[in-house]
């Protein structure tokens, strides 16, 4: 794992529905707690990365390994323990997970002609588009493998749902690519379709294999829907302001492939008509490098759109922790509570 | 449905264990025995690609519609029958094959650089890798999510593990791309899981939806695997022998791409070490057009690759209708006999 998701301050105190304030806690004391399921998960992610096709495990490992922060495992295990299920499927679940987003990494690069991904060459610059999208596959049938061991039809019937919806929300962020007329409806459908449900069918997945009574399934599926909203608005961001080695990806890269994320949006919305046809302009030429990468940047500036993008993250987490109301206090959901505070801290 | 597969002649007198002769039978009349059941799956297929995002089934029904034989589907259909089966399941089951085939035939095309697929234009070449791609990934999880309304554990394992399989195929595949040295036996293991696991499966599921008993779950499996491998080195014949516009792929397209296949490793064996090395220098250069092409067919005829191809793919055809004897003779069983003798005498 990723030793820089400790470097950020996360500590916050926070009061519950009564005003009693609650022990304050750092996202690496949740990674913490955890330690010892994550690497029961990273054990089985590994140990099913095999393959008689020694290329396959080579490429799936080149990205497994570098530096991912199991943020969908660390869900998935908190939620489980918050619906009382400490059995082992909790670890072949979260790598599930895990394979899924690995396998959308894959086919994201090829799609997106990446260079870097998580500050190393991607897995297509390497390796080629060709064994990308195949170990994409891979690894999605590995996945359903690994549900068809534990065998409950319901985890089943929303992963399926969930990557079916994935594949959707790529295609429609394909569609409005380039289009400055994209609102912010369409931004929040694209974001909500390939990233949100993941986070959310990793949350709902710990509550099923907890066996919980319905509304406490929807409540946890809201949450990650909600964090995941957040954390794709957070990550959006990000591509504005971190600094490339940090972030691992290049900066102003987003707007370089012609995806229009929200802080753009906010800034295109109050802009006079002039300036919009001058982004339309950087825009259709793809050159969002130097001089009109800066352009851009003191744009988005001038109209507030990251403050407004921050303030919108800021809304979707305090829904997310809304939707714990239905559980009592206690660790568990302090770390959801926890991990909710840190999508909108994080600087990586 | 193509019509052409109905133009092919493949009427032969067959004989049971018993030396009695069995009704001869076309492969026309197998597809109209089952008109019904593949209008059910016709239906299916096309209810269950629908998308929010207007080009997914754009994409989807550009390949779907462009005239393929529902093989799978047929043989799928035919196996449930033989073992008792004929609830509704099988027709979102046998839409579960057609839509992982047309999966895998999406990413084979943007990772061949394919322009043309079943006579017409590929999806790549009209509306580009990345949604190729991502239509790839929706049907696939679309077919997870027909599986999990209908909820057998078998049936989800065994195509999870089959998709799993076929990619390693296509990596194999890869990694073999050029390769003079490639062995027989290399080409026969890429073929087994690159095309011969659907169609097991595909017979399988029919056998698992009847309840069928384990040996005769395996031999409908074991048919199909034999009768999968037929079909494949048919294929690949095909591209050797057949008319552009009659089998719907350019002609010696597969050399063209670096992939090496039986008829010319049969030559290959026999070859003199100048021809070898002649071979060599046409693979590498991917000059397989014009003159180089001719040169590359009489090199084949030579040595009689094609002959030995057909003889190979026969015997596979004798095995798969070995595999039926744990059946009691009747109509089923004499579909599926059809259905294998076809497989040798298809022209497309």
């Amino acid at each position: 794992m990723d030793s820089a998701v400790y470097s950020g301050e996360c500590r916050m105190r926070r009061y519950d529905n009564r005003g009693k304030a609650r022990v304050s806690m750092l996202i690496q004391d949740v990674f913490s707690t955890y330690k010892d399921d994550l690497l029961a998960v990273e054990k089985c992610i590994n140990d099913n990365v095999i393959s008689e096709i020694k290329l396959i495990p080579e490429i799936a490992h080149h990205l497994i390994d570098s530096g991912g922060k199991r943020f969908r495992p660390l869900l998935l295990l908190i939620c489980s323990r918050l619906c009382g299920y400490q059995g082992e499927s909790r670890f072949p679940m979260a790598t599930v997970m895990e394979y899924i987003h690995t396998a959308t990494l894959l086919h994201d690069d090829v799609i997106d002609q990446a260079d870097i991904r998580r500050g190393k060459d991607s897995a297509n610059k390497i390796f080629g588009n060709s064994v990308s999208i195949l170990v994409g596959d891979f690894l999605c049938f590995k996945a359903f493998m690994l549900m068809s061991a534990i065998g409950n039809n319901d985890i089943f019937g929303l992963v399926s749902k969930m990557g079916n919806i994935m594949s959707e929300g790529e295609v429609f962020q394909l569609t409005k690519c380039g289009d400055i007329n994209m609102t912010r409806e369409d931004y929040l459908g694209i974001i909500e379709k390939k990233t949100a449900v993941l986070i959310s069918a990793a949350c709902a997945t710990g509550a099923i294999l907890g066996s919980a009574s319905p509304d406490k399934v929807d409540a946890l599926s809201n949450f990650g829907k909600n964090a995941g909203m957040a954390f794709q608005i957070t990550d959006d961001i990000l591509d504005y302001t971190a600094e490339g080695r940090e972030f691992g990806k290049s900066i102003g890269k987003d707007l370089e492939e012609g995806k229009i994320t929200l802080p753009f949006i906010f800034a295109l919305k109050q802009s006079t008509e002039e300036e919009k046809n001058r982004m339309k302009e950087i825009i259709t030429s793809k050159n969002s490098s130097g001089e009109a990468a800066l352009e851009v940047r003191k744009f988005i500036e001038k109209y507030e759109g990251l403050d407004l993008s921050r303030y919108r993250a800021s809304g979707y987490i305090k829904e997310a922790k809304h939707q714990l109301d239905v559980f009592d206090d206690g660790a568990e959901k302090n770390h959801l509570m926890t991990v909710a505070d840190y999508i909108l801290s994080r600087k990586v």
